[in-house]
């Protein structure tokens, strides 16, 4: 598979020329509202001291990634203050390829596309554990297909594109396969604030010099453009204390530092909402998740319970997720969703829809009346 | 010498700990106001819809391509927006020595120590042409020291750290080396606002598809924390059009896409900003370079006519531009400025100083009763 463009843009554009209202459940880019403080950080910003509009440092703003540190419990010499959790998984992996034995790297099927992308971009070789039938990743199965080739593993949880959560056994036992392979585990947990399950389990709360933790607030505060993430990386005087050195020169040498308007704004955005905001969010997550699956009940599909990010993984009868069924739905059931092909082979008859419109009722109904 | 970690720091931290008042001229970082459209700008971002906030185009939101195209002369389908030059450069570098054959990366000598560093973390061999007794870089020095093993040929002008300007019969002259060669050169053209000669040319002044040309905002508008840079590819359909493409890749797997509330209020700025405020800039620096060259005459010292960017190099009389001498300049004149040897060997003896600061005048008559 052409890993190397993500196939969303077909599928959105395919959406767009359509002859006839479609809702577009495709792309993964919220539709709420950001916390209000992000708005008020960035008007202050606005209107700040030239000073404060030059380079911050490298690694991000001081007092964002301590804030960052307070709320992961980690020192703050570990936080790198990504341009997004892309640039933080690319330091990651790039760093975990080069400093870890092996050249492979080790990933989820399905997979969300730019881990692959980018696992071919590096030149690591590419290989796949397929994800359980409850769409959960196995420990055991990942354990059987890493090998002392593998260098790096990335998993992600909650999980794009299968809407599930890892909770801390599983976390812990994925740790300790990178562990027995002498690999880096690198955790992407971007979407820690969209765990329905109340299982939700960081790589952090494994002690370990074998993991990277990436995230960004991207998701969390309905920002995806502004590119503020990080990485957590091993302890700079343990071990593999050489990752973080070398992941600061990268990031030094591609992007001198990070964008200072969005660092100030989170800043204080983080610093300024309370939890009744990612709550308010979840709940409306949920109510979607409901009218969603009442509507996938209703029309004979087979689905993974979501339990995580705001994705649906669903599999109707007699109409596997290819490119050509993904666009008849579109244009006979008005409804887009990411065909299961795009992510991978273990679950390519699956069709992947994003909770990221308001529109999902009117969804329910198209994929009822086209189905049922 | 450690182009990695660059010495700009080392300097800014003694000058901040020394026991008594000092200039910094060290770093890079504009201290005047930003066009008042950037704020407005950004204010007006800060308000706009949450769609507004989500994931921009890879390669940049499309209207701010087409106000740089437009600008720049050429189609939007060249241009790569980029987290600051520092991006652009890198996608240049990287692209060209993969696309180009040979493995060596020649710059010039005194070099901006960034180039040097990305050289030797992409595993390049490192290469230098020395500059002229003028400042100036010489294009038969540059076709002496290019050989077939030259891949990618780094210039900058106007230039940092000797602040002079390219003209464009030898733009024209750096893009033919690079094509005797087969090499790709890399124009970096981030200080183009900062001309007082009247002669700078842009690469793209020249037809060829052996350039690239990059640049930002981050100078022209004293925003070089926003991070908002661009590079001008070949053209697509040219010989050398999968550098586009390859950089759109790296560019993607990277970083996604750059910060949006920056490109927002950059395109605003753009298209509300007028010449006047370029114009006012120039004029303040013309005065900060005229006060501070009639110190260096009075200090008997002698220095590179500040043609361009915002650097006057100098060379005082038996007082070599070490880190020590630059450390007593401290210490008992009170002005930082960066030593030399920070660039490379062409300019060991020599200091550079910034004019990025209001105290100019100070720092003038400071040096006059240090060295006179």
């Amino acid at each position: 598979m052409d890993y190397e463009t993500p196939q969303f843009f077909r599928v959105i554009q395919y959406a767009a020329r359509a002859d006839r209202d479609v809702v577009d459940m495709v792309s993964g880019s919220p539709d709420w509202d950001p916390p209000d403080a992000l708005r008020e950080g960035l008007h202050a910003y606005a209107d700040a001291d030239p000073d404060e509009f030059q380079y911050p440092p490298s690694v991000g703003l001081k007092e964002l990634r301590e804030e960052i540190a307070q709320r992961r419990g980690v020192d703050r010499s570990r936080v790198v203050v990504t341009n997004g959790t892309g640039e933080a998984n690319h330091l990651a992996m790039a760093g975990g390829l080069e400093a870890m034995s092996g050249d492979e790297i080790l990933l989820a099927d399905p997979v969300y596309p730019y881990y692959a992308g980018r696992v071919n971009f590096l030149g690591a070789d590419l290989a796949f554990a397929p994800v359980a039938e409850d769409g959960h990743l196995d420990p055991d199965t990942v354990r059987e297909r890493a090998s002392e080739d593998t260098a790096v593993i990335v998993v992600n949880s909650p999980n794009n594109p299968m809407g599930v959560t890892y909770d801390a056994e599983t976390m812990a036992e994925l740790v300790a396969v990178a562990e027995e392979h002498d690999a880096l585990l690198v955790s992407d947990e971007v979407y820690d604030h969209f765990d329905y399950s109340g299982r939700f389990a960081s790589a952090l709360s494994v002690d370990s010099d074998h993991y990277v933790a990436t995230n960004a607030v991207s998701k969390s505060m309905a920002i995806t453009g502004w590119r503020v993430g990080y990485a957590v990386f091993p302890d700079p005087d343990g071990p593999h204390g050489d990752l973080l050195d070398t992941a600061r020169t990268r990031h030094m040498l591609t992007n001198v530092t990070g964008s200072r308007p969005a660092q100030a704004a989170v800043l204080h955005a983080l610093r300024n909402t309370g939890p009744e905001y990612y709550e308010g969010v979840r709940s409306l997550l949920e109510a979607r998740i409901d009218t969603f699956t009442d509507a996938l009940d209703a029309a004979g599909a087979a689905y993974t319970d979501p339990e995580g990010a705001f994705y649906v993984m669903a599999r109707f009868p007699d109409f596997p997720g290819t490119f050509e069924n993904v666009e008849r739905l579109i244009d006979e059931g008005g409804v887009a969703g990411m065909p299961g092909e795009a992510f991978g082979e273990a679950r390519a008859d699956w069709i992947r829809f994003s909770l990221t419109t308001d529109r999902v009722e009117t969804a329910a109904q198209r994929l009822v009346d086209f189905f049922a």
